[in-house]
């Protein structure tokens, strides 16, 4: 299909994250009232850059009713209050909200608007799709096959369902778009041996009792993550302090205080949340950089918090919901424990064998030709109350009874859905964003770190890893760092030239130990760029979601939508974004699709 | 045909009188400039309110001359300066302006506006519908009629034209699309027999020497208006105020001297405006509200003038043009004049027959079959020089030399006009609008107020009624009063439950006359919503108009278009808005239509 609109620039505009110009030849134009930062209250926070967060979500809810998304835009015009040329706050957000779309564009500084305490106001023009009538695509030759449940993804959620589908005695079959299983766990071999994980690392054997059970089904040897020896914190101006793990650093006395109180807060505030259904006006309608902010956040506290959004899902404070992330640490049992390597924390165990052992394991465990490798999902179409016709792009047909997306939501953006996802349900699957998330596997000939009495763990302020642990593997003689190359720092550090970037990493190693031997010691980097993965949605780990669509629209997270269900850690009450938020996924979506079809075979 | 624009919201957004969005499929798309609220001269009037609504004429005209209209409108956009979100001014203009139609619209306060002392500007893009030829119907089987005139309307203007150009021995047939005759008069049968008029009812017997020949004619009995007793003020708190009839009430001195001088200088100036050309930019370019600021007018005085533009054609002073005001009133000898219920006043006297006795007596002096019933024009096509083509709802068609419209001029909205009238009629058309005017009868069995020593009149600033006046009939024994439910107060009262309407109403009569005796004394409520008459224009007595009109398209009140003609109350020159000036009206086109055909006799 045509692109519906034509982006027109001179030599000075290319650059720029709006176009000079627009053209369309669309036949349907939409054009959308300016929208204020409101939330479901009708009233404003009074953060600004919750109001533009607020106002993004208000225009993409108008242009879901109308049928229509981002790169449809023609034109925005944008107005705000108290403008500064310094600072321009609103750039960062319209930019995300494109995501890399083009329209024309204009700011209008204006000395009010039309509501009280408005700050921040969009509308747009919209080239509007005509509405084609849905088009099943016939399979070339292939006859449609028939199964009772058809899974969207082996990563470790459809796997999950898949095991407990077939168990029930309903035939299923797993749709997986690349070539191997696993999703978001990559396990890959170093030089000389050894394994690392590209992706999901660290399970625990407490409160995580499916991962556990899995590492123990399998086999899998554990790896306990040292938190004895000196932590570190590398400052905004690359000074170094030492302190004892699980303590605070030593900042000045009355900023100890505020952070602490901080943490405190936010921890407290968390443990509020409703895990399964959370929902707060005025939480979900301020970015966590305004929460913070409200709870009267020294520069330190906010540099502290922006580490913990940064390490646990690549954002930014000021690009998030505070609702989502209370709510996201809240699954975890908590900020404190999401955050913890010790027992019953987030990071305690390690695999030895690499976590891809996890969707191996329960792959081979399904029968024969269960799962169907670079077997990409097209169209899932509900034909009938009882039928869903599934096609893939390499031209085969499934007729099935319930399908269960298992895919990280961004990746449902890809299919098209007949009838249309519900408008709750768009608006998170449109929503949902990944931050700038990359693990960089720094491989050592020693641990040279431990020698000097450090246990490895180091948070930044200034980069451009934000958090580095020890992931090393003392029965293969690998020794590793692992750098949490995340938020803003992290992507600026990406886009410079791949042997800047180790240069530039290892110098923060030699920084942070003050260790200038690691030059010498040094292996190899071990990477993936998480942010070309196509089949995860372009990231890792977890989608996060700006305000104002967790308390409207949270409820269709996990709400199946006819005989289509949801997995996916992302729908997890417990331990969302982690591989046990995935299996437990997994189980309950497994739960509905057999209960739903016991109650058609009683009905009958 | 399918709707140009479609309006598109949100569960939120559909109370709010513009749309989140709009979209369309029109292949016309039209940009009007942002419009200032300038006047013929290109300057503007200090005063805000007329400054919009010279603004939404100037965009008015443009969409005109575009050849679109209001229900086209795509998005509009306002700037304001010195905006107020206490203080939205603009709302009711707008709201007024767009008609129920809901445009996507953005409001943005700004510092200043291109012009100097400019305060309000609106843009618009605007959906055009695609000219097509215009077609005309084909009556299916009935013959074309050939006649000399054709009159649109059988009300009293109408009825007058035919009545004397048939006189003049041409033929004529009337259209009427009710199944009565009359008009915006309706006489209505009481409980126990008498009558009440719903509509127009007062008389006198001195300037207007047509309706009082007319009563002599048909042998109607005449009932003078009371006016010796006391009068009522009802103040905004409530509070009661006797004062003798043509005295202004008992306001504190300073304010009565107030009163007093703004009473006195409308009536000067309503006396300096030419009846027939009524032409002055500035008294044009404001609202009658502006007007009474810039005479200092105190807020009791803004009070007394607001009762008068209510009670005579149910506007508040901010929506219409004080040229427009002030020539209504001196088309009746002047504010004093035509306010009065003495010997030469508006209100003099009554017709105890009721006034539906004109129309009928005049219908039945026709010849058979003049006067068609049930029969709505559709179009009014000028075919050739001498030739208008006339076609009905009913598939009727007609060919006459000669046309006369003797219809509200917004119900020619209504008829499709070929060629297309000239832009200054089209204007004329699209400005004139009906503010809120609904007469509520109220029957007792005996006049206790006239006990109580009160001539009935009561003026109120508290509503809702914002007059009451007795219009008993004591030949029949009834015994009346008649409240003027008008102007805002009006059209909030009229929005409530029925039940509820007569209780608030009756409770406005116990108190301005102190007689909780009322209440035992009711009969009944009599009553019509002018506001749901379609073939009226959906309102009564008279439209009125918006700054900027008059000055500039008032030539076009009763100019003829070709052979088509234009008679009604509102083309009076003497006594517009009452039956007197329906008459005349009708009398004058006649003559046009009379003398025009005998030029082309003599020509030929």
């Amino acid at each position: 299909m045509a692109p519906l609109i034509r982006t027109i620039d001179t030599e000075t505009t290319k650059q720029v994250y709006h176009a000079a110009a627009t053209s369309t030849t669309a036949q349907e134009i939409t054009h959308i009232s300016g929208q204020p930062g409101t939330n479901a209250n009708g009233s404003v926070p009074s953060d600004y850059e919750s109001q533009i967060q607020l106002a993004l979500l208000n225009l993409r809810k108008i242009m879901l009713v109308a049928g229509c998304s981002v790169p449809d835009i023609l034109a925005i015009r944008v107005y705000i209050v108290d403008y500064s040329a310094e600072r321009r706050l609103h750039t960062r957000h319209i930019q995300k909200f494109l995501g890399g779309h083009r329209p024309a564009m204009t700011l209008v500084p204006v000395p009010k608007l039309a509501g009280k305490d408005w700050l921040f106001e969009i509308e747009a023009v919209v080239a509007k799709k005509c509405s084609a009538p849905a088009q099943v695509p016939r399979p070339l030759s292939a006859p449609i096959e028939e199964v009772d449940v058809v899974v969207v993804g082996a990563g470790l959620a459809g796997l999950t369902t898949a095991t407990d589908v077939i168990k029930a005695g309903l035939s299923c079959v797993v749709l997986e778009a690349r070539n191997r299983v696993g999703g978001r766990t990559w396990t890959t071999t170093l030089k000389d041996g050894g394994n690392t994980d590209l992706g999901a690392a660290w399970i625990n054997d407490t409160n995580q009792s499916r991962m556990f059970a899995l590492a123990q089904r399998f086999g899998l040897e554990l790896i306990e993550q040292n938190t004895s020896g000196k932590c570190v914190l590398q400052t905004e101006d690359g000074s170094i302090e030492h302190f004892p793990y699980g303590e605070l650093p030593p900042f000045e006395e009355s900023i100890k205080t505020n952070v602490a109180f901080i943490r405190d807060q936010s921890e407290a505030d968390c443990q509020n949340v409703n895990c399964a259904y959370p929902r707060d006006v005025n939480l979900d309608s301020m970015t966590f950089a305004a929460y913070l902010k409200a709870q009267g956040a020294t520069p330190d506290a906010v540099r502290t918090a922006s580490v913990w959004t940064r390490a646990m899902v690549g954002h930014e404070p000021e690009d998030i919901s505070a609702l989502f992330f209370l709510n996201y640490c809240k699954s975890g049992g908590g900020l404190l424990q999401m955050r913890s390597d010790r027992k019953g924390g987030g990071q305690h165990l390690r695999i030895r064998q690499g976590t891809s052992a996890f969707a191996e394991g329960l792959a081979k465990s399904l029968p024969p030709s269960t799962v169907r490798l670079s077997t990409a999902v097209s169209t899932i179409h509900q034909t009938s109350p009882n039928e869903v016709l599934v096609h893939t792009t390499n031209g085969a047909a499934l007729k099935a009874r319930k399908v269960i997306s298992a895919i990280p939501p961004p990746v449902l953006k890809k299919i098209d859905i007949q009838p249309p996802l519900p408008l709750a349900k768009q608006l998170l699957v449109d929503s949902y964003r990944y931050g700038f998330y990359q693990k960089v596997m720094v491989v050592f000939k020693s641990p040279f770190w431990v020698k000097k009495g450090f246990c490895g763990l180091i948070q930044s302020f200034k980069g451009p890893a934000a958090v580095i642990r020890d992931t090393s593997s003392p029965a293969d003689d690998k020794h590793i760092l692992t750098c949490f190359m995340a938020g803003q720092y992290g992507q600026e550090w990406s886009l410079k030239e791949r042997s800047e970037r180790e240069r530039i990493l290892l110098q923060q190693i030699v920084d942070v130990y003050s260790a200038p031997e690691a030059k010498t010691e040094l292996v190899e980097f071990v990477t993936l760029p998480w942010s070309d993965e196509e089949f995860s949605g372009y990231g890792c780990p977890s989608p996060a979601l700006p305000p104002g669509v967790l308390d409207t629209a949270g409820h269709a997270i996990r709400e199946p939508f006819q005989n289509l269900h949801f997995a996916g850690t992302e729908t997890a009450e417990e331990w969302k974004g982690y591989m046990e938020g995935a299996v437990r996924s997994g189980e309950r979506s497994a739960r509905e699709v057999v209960d739903g079809l016991s109650r058609v075979v009683a009905k009958l």
